[in-house]
């Protein structure tokens, strides 16, 4: 079979999920919550399961959850949209993104990616028949390196993908960031898909810049989020896509006939949720006790690192230690330490490495501190 | 804004659906049931969810759901699966549909639909850079015309799309009907997507020809069916894909990127109820009876019509009436008389008009009769 996408294997994250699995490490590699959700949501599920809410959602979305959806981001973010025209619910984040890249890109157009990247774009990408054209974040902090950007742009470029919080270092765009960006593609007729499933998860007091906050990025921008992230349910996949009307209208062409729609009796309960109460508001505390609890422990480590700012990921670098490749690295923490982490390599198209390994702190937090005393033992 | 699917608006679904609330309309349009699941369902996925089963399932599916159901099509279909390796859960039929037309069809290639055809295939294709080529099925029972199948195949041909029972007519595929495509496709690299979601509605004691049971369409098909239409949960958008490891390992690797995986604590649910019980056996014997109840009200309009041989759908032709559009008569039909359905040149290419309107029967009886009294009087 002459394969669409040869160099296509399985993503990391089963991979090393798998590999704690098999040899009983803690699994802080792909990044899910290891605990529950409130369960509160749990009854809300149920409850319109038993009032019938089983058939088929409306393409778009339950006005309902749309509705207060925008409401929300118009308090979060301070941005209008227009709840009937320029939002759509989707089956998770990856959903949104895929279907937003596949509306964009056309064969020979050409994307710009800030890498290391999240594994789906990519693919996405080339199954659009696009070029992928990888631009690096400067290394070490990860930010945005807009000489390097513009000198990427070209006649074809036509989309640019955007992740903040970024995954895997947690890098926060800055208002300079939003504004190089308008800049760069205000003359130019280039989109932007800008993941955003990480925007609760922010430290420090750390505001997060949505791209819709800027009105020249709002216009050309498909804003991606996730409620699985927001609400400790990534195995729901659900999620939403901001766009305005003109891009919807494209967006929701593709993906009424990738999905067509997405779980009834989840979406009235995340909308009936969301009325009720505020619960993301808490997410920065506390994630950020979480962050500080595994940053603590590392300094009992050899591992060298910067706190993240946003995300729920802590990168470490361990160049200074050994020229072990990263993804050797991480076989071997998994297989005979009994941690699993993710090989940033595998987020460069070369494969680049930096020596550097992704660890997710959204677990229990005596999960957190057995593995940061296995750490600091086997260093 | 240059669309890449300048001619795709909203589903027909969607809209009659939408015109038949606002019009108050007895909805017999959008193909979903208008009763609920087996309580016992419900309570299956709340147990799951209070016991954690909301992260991320495994890309291809959790095991034991994969596992009961490859049991359960050997059961059924007498036909071996692997259920590691050649089965995969998805967010509904839809999904398995795009990821698959996405994994085998290349810029140029052509991809023979039988119309009418459901709405989804043609876009997908397109997207994909394919070339759909239309056949006619044969009217008035819309069996397959393998003169004209031959007719339209060429060099080019990569993909033949297959749905028994057939969407919007209730056809169902015949054993010649199998031997025909395999013989066909046999001497050319030529793959088969076998849309099969009506899989267990089936009337008059006939029994479902799954492509999976001729050995030669097996290698090369993917067959696709759907949870929701089986246990009346549309709205749950989970579904699943059979096809031999090779073409398997090619779905997967557009599906990990499409949606990547599908709501976790339903896959529990389904999976610890098809254990359970048999629910589907009863399906011929329950549908059917609504079936007969309605086309024995048909009997005393001036419509014509076949009673369906499989899926929950029933056509009639009016062109002896009346030279109205069939859309604009399911318009008129909708918001006058009170009975929404479906026109079946929405799902031809050119919106052939066969005059013949389709009417969805998966309500409870009582809704029925009432549809039936309506038409009955408006004759
Ligand atoms: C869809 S599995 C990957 C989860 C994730 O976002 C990550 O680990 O980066
Ligand atoms: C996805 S909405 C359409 C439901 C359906 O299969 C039909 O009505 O034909």
């Amino acid at each position: 079979f002459d394969s669409k996408l040869p160099n296509v294997g399985t993503t990391i994250f089963t991979i090393m999920s798998k590999m704690a699995t098999d040899y009983g490490a803690i699994n802080l590699s792909q990044g899910f919550p290891g605990f529950s959700c409130d369960p509160h949501l749990l009854d809300l599920v149920y409850k319109f399961m038993n009032e019938g809410k089983n058939q088929y959602a409306p393409m778009s979305g339950i006005p309902v959850l749309r509705e207060i959806l925008t409401e929300k981001t118009k308090k979060v973010h301070g941005v209008d949209y227009d709840s009937e025209s320029e939002v759509t619910i989707v089956s998770g984040a990856t959903d949104a993104i895929f279907s937003a890249i596949t509306a964009v890109v056309k064969p020979g157009d050409e994307v710009i990616l800030l890498e290391p990247a999240y594994d789906s774009y990519a693919p996405g990408i080339i199954l659009a028949g696009g070029i992928p054209v990888f631009v690096p974040l400067d290394i070490p902090d990860f930010s945005v390196n807009w000489q390097r950007v513009k000198a990427a742009t070209t006649e074809k470029t036509r989309l640019i993908m955007v992740n903040t919080p970024h995954n895997p270092s947690g890098y926060m765009w800055t208002q300079d960031d939003l504004n190089q960006l308008a800049a760069l593609i205000q003359e130019r007729e280039i989109y932007v898909i800008s993941d955003e499933v990480y925007e609760h998860i922010t430290f420090d007091g750390r505001v997060h810049l949505s791209l819709m906050t800027h009105p020249i990025l709002k216009e050309r921008t498909f804003v991606c989020g996730s409620f699985g992230k927001t609400f400790h349910v990534t195995g729901w996949k659900i999620g939403f896509c901001f766009a305005p009307a003109e891009l919807t209208k494209e967006f929701r062409k593709v993906h009424q006939f990738v999905t067509f729609s997405t779980a009834t009796p989840l979406q009235y309960a995340l909308a009936e949720y969301l009325e009720e109460q505020n619960h993301y508001l808490e997410l920065p505390h506390f994630y950020q006790k979480k962050r500080d609890l595994f940053c603590e422990g590392l300094k009992g480590t050899d591992f060298q690192f910067t706190p993240a700012q946003g995300s729920f990921f802590q990168q470490v670098y361990y160049g200074h230690l050994s020229q072990e490749s990263d993804f050797d690295l991480a076989v071997r923490l998994t297989q005979k330490i009994g941690v699993a982490s993710i090989p940033i390599s595998v987020f460069f198209n070369n494969k680049d490495d930096h020596k550097i390994l992704r660890f997710c702190f959204a677990k229990e937090d005596q999960v957190l501190e057995k593995a940061i005393s296995i750490l600091q033992k086997s260093k």
